[in-house]
């Protein structure tokens, strides 16, 4: 009787504490609308234990690209900005690199010419800027260049031109027992360095490019070395396949933004046996961030994940009208 | 006042409830003796916060080889009796696999034709074993096998000739905090079927050989299909980039049998800058096992990793004295 008492007093305890969190909105810089409704309803429907559309908390894996879903992609991919401030340190020390395509193509600023062909010299640039180093000497370049370098149009950190209507997203599915993984063409090892930090998603959630690293010692210790070989470009089609080799298991939710989604979005949703979720957004606020989806100045090009989304019941985020705020409050400057 | 008394209430009910869990061995199915008290020291002096070798919870990663290390690999790796017993039933199917090197050792029984040259012969087999069907459809032949297959000798299914004392690490490890991998040279798609519900790691946290799998649309559904291209053998000086592509962290802890694991043993002990843990099965125990090292009848050749043992400061298990038990109960019979 007196157990009892106390287990009473733990629940109406937990009970209370609960309260709070419960009743907060967990998507406040979303407009109410279809967009922001459609995730709360799917996410509600398979947390609901004993219905059958309940997906067990070990399958419910969210995939989300990065470049343009969950940061910027203008005016350049940041990745590429990375590379071309890395690239002038290749080259001052190696001056035959100047001969190369797609080093000219960096060199002279020329987007087009990088981007096209699904970012082929693009890749290249990456390949060549994030190779002959020890990963730990490529993790350190790559920290240094994220703490300092600053976006060109909003004058802030690359780190902090991310979504924050996206941020609350990945907080609200991990609160939910969904584990967030990005899936994205970006470099693995790029992206690892600050995924954490900038996300919440560990370096083990992270899936994007890469190539290999060979295991080699230099004096009395082990270290691994980037190389070039086998460079796996995790785009379009290839990203089925990376979210097999890497999760293994099928994701429930997917959120993107291009044509280079498209893939793992049909993934995600068409045929699977669970319940299952597709969010597109649409870029289409040129005042307070980028429009564009069939011509865009960069990457992201999106129309027939855009076309198709009706079809598929993918929800589309219009930037513009779901998006309260679009970037999260600016940090203290530099 | 009244709140004050019930979170003293709360927290004695919890400090109780905990006790007993304290108070127990985690690790029963070890003999007292260095190399048990090696394990619960190393982890209790990585999980003690505010000293100088504590380990967040983030970064403990641990990574234990599967063949010979969670489970048997005798007579033959079981994926190679998997392989064999579905190998009968392609070559019903395409006759003309009869002529391959591969399939006539592995046909004829030859065990030392197909691990020879680390493997090679027999990740022929498990390739042309494991290619061709979509993963689902390979999945569900791997279920059935697991289900179904049993071991010669021990006459349970192969799922249970696991080691009861390296389950029982990965149970301590993960109350600890630890993340349990698994990466090993069998083949990642194998593993995930059954890994989750053997030794509780989920198929994110399993790291294996692997070869592409390929995007394509059959009727109106997505499909992976499996296929033999860029195969990836994730043995000796692959350990290493395998760790590093698929968890972008370096281990703390890393466990293993052969000199295939001695590259992860390296990695994860030589030059890290956190506190590490390198750990040996050696298997001496003819009786309750099997006993090899330098010359083994299946895989599991260990000779340089037991020689560096000492100077890396590995811990070396010797099954026949370290361990009170080999496998778990077994379950109730067919």
């Amino acid at each position: 009787m007196r157990h009892s008492f106390l287990r009473t007093v733990v629940v109406l305890i937990l009970a209370t504490a609960a309260l709070p969190l419960r009743a907060a909105d967990p998507l406040p810089s979303w407009n109410e609308g279809a967009a922001k409704r459609s995730v709360l309803d799917f996410v509600a429907r398979v947390t609901r234990e004993g219905t059958k559309d309940y997906v067990p908390p070990a399958e419910r894996i969210a995939v989300f690209d990065n470049d343009g879903t969950l940061w910027c992609e203008n005016p350049v991919p940041f990745q590429l900005a990375f590379a071309l401030d890395s690239l002038k340190k290749k080259v001052a020390e190696s001056p035959e690199l100047k001969d190369d395509p797609a080093v000219k193509a960096a060199l002279a600023g020329d987007v087009p010419a990088l981007v096209e062909d699904h970012y082929k010299n693009l890749l290249r640039v990456v390949a060549l800027t994030h190779s002959g180093m020890t990963t730990e000497a490529f993790d350190a370049e790559v920290h240094d260049w994220i703490r300092t370098a600053r976006h060109p149009r909003f004058d802030r950190p690359y780190s902090e031109c991310i979504y924050q209507p996206m941020l609350e997203v990945l907080t609200y599915l991990r609160a939910q027992g969904f584990k967030t993984y990005i899936v994205s063409g970006g470099g693995a090892d790029f992206m690892r360095v600050w995924s954490e930090g900038v996300y919440g998603i560990p370096p083990e959630q992270v899936v994007g490019s890469y190539s290999r690293v060979k295991f080699e010692w230099r004096g009395d210790k082990p270290v691994l070395v980037k190389t070039l070989e086998s460079l796996y470009v995790d785009d379009k089609e290839g990203k089925p396949p990376a979210i097999h080799e890497f999760i293994g298991r099928r994701p429930v939710m997917c959120f993107g933004n291009s044509d280079g989604d498209k893939a793992m979005l049909e993934y995600t949703t068409v045929g699977n046996p669970r319940p299952s979720f597709g969010l597109i957004v649409h870029h289409t606020d040129a005042e307070r961030e980028y429009a564009y989806d069939a011509k865009p100045k960069s990457s992201g090009k999106l129309v027939e994940a855009l076309a198709d989304a009706p079809k598929r019941s993918w929800t589309v985020v219009r930037m513009k009208d779901d998006w309260k705020e679009v970037f999260p409050p600016a940090k203290e400057s530099k």
